[in-house]
């Protein structure tokens, strides 16, 4: 159906985000993969072109857009060309750098956010645990008082950008007895003393995102660094989940997209007992699954995207969107894969890196199962 | 999600429908299932209130609502009810009744309208022929010419609305070469001589439908009876086809969601193991995954009625909404079964027909499986 | 896959069975329907023939066969016809009567079980109480000792036999405080003054078992009514209980794998698209599928009979058993709906009734969540 | 369930299997996947201790067990390492050697056969070509009489154990005009001139499988090198396919397994909300169903490993255990990195990596989809 949710400045825009693509990510995209990273030419050139700006002020360097679906519209062209693109620059975008806009004090919106807005500065959030998973309140990573310094000692995993992160806005347990609710955020820096990373975590998909465990002994900050008020960040992640499970959906659901896309021509190219394959009326009849299925989660994301516009989205429906985008689009490419045969098991096709990347969706931003116990809740039980 | 489509008018529509339903239906609601009719008084009161007549013009008795969005709205209204009632509505108001306005002379108007307005004339569409299911261009059932008429034999079944309507559009071949080609609508009186009804059918479901086959010996016709050209009546048929199918879509999502609201208020109310049942877990994973398919759903079907306001919907995104809708509603219903434990095979209790009068939705307004088969023929199969 | 389980023995023995069925039941088998009832007739008819003494020592005038795979063969040829009759016959033959051959005093078996050889002696099992659902251990009907004599208050619901049953082995509290140790069972008879009927339960499908619900008003026993040890009812459940849930099991498949034979004959009389509608390629998998379905599903529950008739199958093999073979026949049969199209939905063919039947298996006997929660216990959760 | 089908000859063999693996593979795991290839060690270990002749007779160096259920056995044992460790050997023990066995001369079985078993000789079988797919009538490698020779041009792709076979049973098409009855295959080994072999494929999984493109440029071979009758490969391959697919079943589901309980462990073990994850009642229902999923269809497996000792599998059920165990094996395994959540997207962890390997065995060996087409045939569509 028709998608009704983009005037005339958000199709200028996504004109805008292609050209960058082809002229800046396209050509060097190979050596993502093959180096694990996306390079901090990336992050320049997006910067330049005021990509990474839309939630920074104009002052600080951005362009204070207020309109989701902007972030909506490059999330959906960076998903045409994998699962990694989107979700390493939404956590900077749409999800550590809000926290900053939204949280700091004036000197920290100084120190960082041009350079956010630049790309000179990449942020990460560090919020997982070894062994901690969903499980939020259970924090072990922990900041004690010494004198006018905090000393923090833990570490964190599965942080997406982050092995090449600048700043990693990093979720510290500050009162032990407290529980969810004695929980802050500080931002630490990579210069920070006490501060290193792991290796690169080799996953199953995603290869040119740069997931790193980062590893925190005592290191000391002064109350400079805490982002927010002490002891509630519990409530400032709750409160931008949403924004995180959302561009997650959206990217979900174009990344399964354009690859369907890709598949549907190459059902029309690919012969065989004589015949395109998209014509066996199996494939066909799937085909036409495969389409409405995208579609109606589509559908369902842009009326989530047009609500968060609005500034109404909820975290319950945030929620909703999440899970199921990421059950359609595994499901989507899944039935690519079988599509493409032999060659949907070859990582130089794409479909076969798509399906890999996309596992992760179903797991990150709080696993689908978290999604459910919370709408659940929201039901009443 | 906060459903978006509909303004202070529709909402102010569905306050007298509501009204409607719970003076004029719900009082009798259980003698339609005893009766496996619904009575006349409830089309005459339908008629009386309007409800009948959003298609037909206002010199004709109607309102000529020209928003879909009011058909919407009443077909959501019935569904809280029963499935039957708002599929006995839509054959007779958004179904059978824009052919006449569409494609009738001025004649045919002045002679049926008012009484499709005011619900004293009742009618049905006659395409499905025994034996013949989704395959229209195999019709059977022929019209030959005899001097300045035409002469009508053959059946038809599965006609809903068919043992007490007055007038029967009726897809007739009245060119054998020419398949799909040489078929032509006829406007079949219940008076008219040779034309005879069998038993009202014995039904899975939607017992308060009065499905019924019709007979056509020998039924003489002349032109006036011909609805639009002669033989173009497939093309027609095509032409409203989507109109009917978005109908469908709408009743099966409201239908199945007035069901779950219901159930989940059971698993409130109903304990076991010490809890409220929709608090154990897999209850209320359960609960969460439902109420989430059940709202993508709808916000797809609405931007399909929105499309179809704006005169913009495909006959593609019409099966799309069609099948997609049905799948839901009927896994929506069985898992509502489930929640309800025995009581959910009981009769007496709502969900257990609701799981009954939803299955033939998957099968009736052109099988999920001739959705699938337009849906890729669109993509280019 | 060739079934390896049976013999010569359980060949002739089916042929038997077959015999007895074309000749006693298939002649009255819409009676049944329209009666809302398994005549008595019935019952001696196959008395007579030794079918209701599989389990029954030959001094008490059954056959004593203990080889299971007898039951199994008679749950089969029954579930040609529906899904009423092997869960009827079950009740008396498989699941009450091994109650009062394994626990009876002599007394008692005297009393009864030449009566149940003979089908004189109709008997039901009366567990499930209104609002009790599958928490056995909740049980509210009561049992309390005055003078030499029990006094029984309160009802059961879903009782299958329940309307015509002769006697009915009850699960009644006899000591409030200890929760599933204190229930015993009783056999109550159905003229012991104080005991009544409810009417017969109206189902969404198995119309020819008599459910109904019962009552118990001060229904005073002696001793000589207890079955077993008292307090001791809740163990005599669950040891019997997998017997019940196998026999449950093979009726399923045999169920869903006669209804599948015949749509596979539909699929290939019936034609449209100018060819039989089994030869359309997405029917033709299906299909495949389906037969699959059923042929792996039939060889684990065979290999589970084989498994009781060694006297080996465990509690949580019948649960695995019984949950599997019920989602099999279920899906099937659903899909044998969707390729009869709309005669799927009418009531005269056979398909539709199989459709409604078959809904229960997933609730009865131990709901499909029961069987899940006791073999993830056996996991160690 | 217990399985019932192996007896003390082969448990015993299971433990030389197990004790083999222990001390052959174990130790160089890791080392199999950097390498991207199973080392020659391997094979002539295996060979020294007769795990690769059990297909081969005694006086050609194999032990000729003429029960298929001690492949089944050695099958079991290597998928409990990984997927690609028992599908490189039962390419070469049980699909490439039957055909020198029950084909060969005495000059090609001398030549051939105790290098095959001793690990000397690897082979491989070549099929697939590219673009060619499931599609084994429309062969484009083509061999031309000159002379007394055949010369053969063409390639292959996909083909397991490619890189490093010696001699690779190669389908050809020697009759341009005769459809599949024009195909012959040819014993080419790894020096003839013209061979030649591409890179290892860039695989999704089964990175230790060393996968490989085949090129034939002017191959020249003599009628000593023709396996069986020239134009009889098609049948001979259908003649050989159903136990290629009955070891792929076998080797499904003990993979599958495997990981599952390796899962169930790590259910145990981890701890989230204050309790292992695996007592949270939806992963204990969906533990339950996964245990259930995989004993369901390890049992049908079982039964077909059983005919085929008997000699009795016919092809239809071999595609229905080779269809239906691949989807349980990718369902099963999927559910299972969702449990492990973020470490189940991790290459270290074994669910990872048996999610990737398990993607294409709903590909290979005839694709699932070609499956069901000769099912559906056998039915008489």
């Amino acid at each position: 159906m028709q998608r009704m949710i983009f005037d005339e400045d958000h199709d200028a825009f996504r004109d805008s985000c292609a050209a960058f693509v082809a002229k800046h990510v396209t050509p060097d995209l190979e050596t993502y993969v093959t180096d694990k990273a996306i390079p901090r030419k990336f992050w320049l050139a997006a910067g330049a072109e005021g990509f990474l700006g839309l939630e920074i002020p104009e002052e600080l360097g951005g362009s204070d857009a207020g309109d989701f679906r902007f972030n909506a519209v490059f999330a959906e062209e960076l998903s045409k060309l994998n699962a990694a693109l989107p979700s390493c620059v939404a956590i900077h975008t749409d999800i550590a750098v809000p926290y900053l806009v939204d949280l700091g004090t004036d000197e920290q919106k100084q120190r960082w956010l041009p350079g956010c807005a630049s790309g000179e500065i990449l942020t990460a959030i560090g919020m997982t645990e070894p062994g901690g998973g969903s499980d939020l309140a259970a924090l072990k990573t922990t900041a004690v008082r010494d004198g006018d310094e905090w000393v923090i000692n833990g570490s964190k995993t599965f942080i997406t950008n982050g092995f090449s992160a600048d700043l990693v806005l990093t979720a510290v347990r500050t009162s032990p007895e407290k529980g969810a609710k004695g929980i802050t955020l500080f931002g630490i820096e990579a210069n920070d003393p006490g501060f290193s990373r792991g290796r690169k975590l080799d996953k199953v998909g995603n290869e040119e995102a740069d997931t790193a465990e980062l590893f925190f002994e005592n290191v000391r900050l002064g109350d400079d660094r805490v982002i927010g008020e002490v002891d509630r960040g519990f409530i400032y992640m709750m409160e931008r989940l949403p924004q995180e499970r959302l561009t997650c959906s959206v990217a979900n659901i174009a990344h399964a997209k354009q690859i369907l896309l890709e598949t549907i021509q190459y059902a029309k190219d690919r012969h065989a007992f004589k015949q395109p394959i998209g014509s066996l009326q199996h494939n066909k009849f799937l085909l036409a699954e495969l389409v409405t299925k995208i579609e109606v989660a589509e559908s369902y994301v842009d009326q989530a995207v047009l609500a968060h516009s609005r500034g109404e989205l909820t975290a319950i429906d945030a929620a909703k969107t999440k899970w199921w985008s990421s059950e359609v689009q595994n499901d989507v490419l899944d039935h690519c894969v079988q599509l493409y045969g032999g060659y949907g098991y070859m990582n130089e096709y794409r479909v076969a890196r798509a399906w890999r990347d996309a596992r992760v969706s179903k797991i990150w931003a709080g696993s689908n199962e978290i999604m459910k116990e919370l709408i659940g809740r929201d039901l009443g039980f």
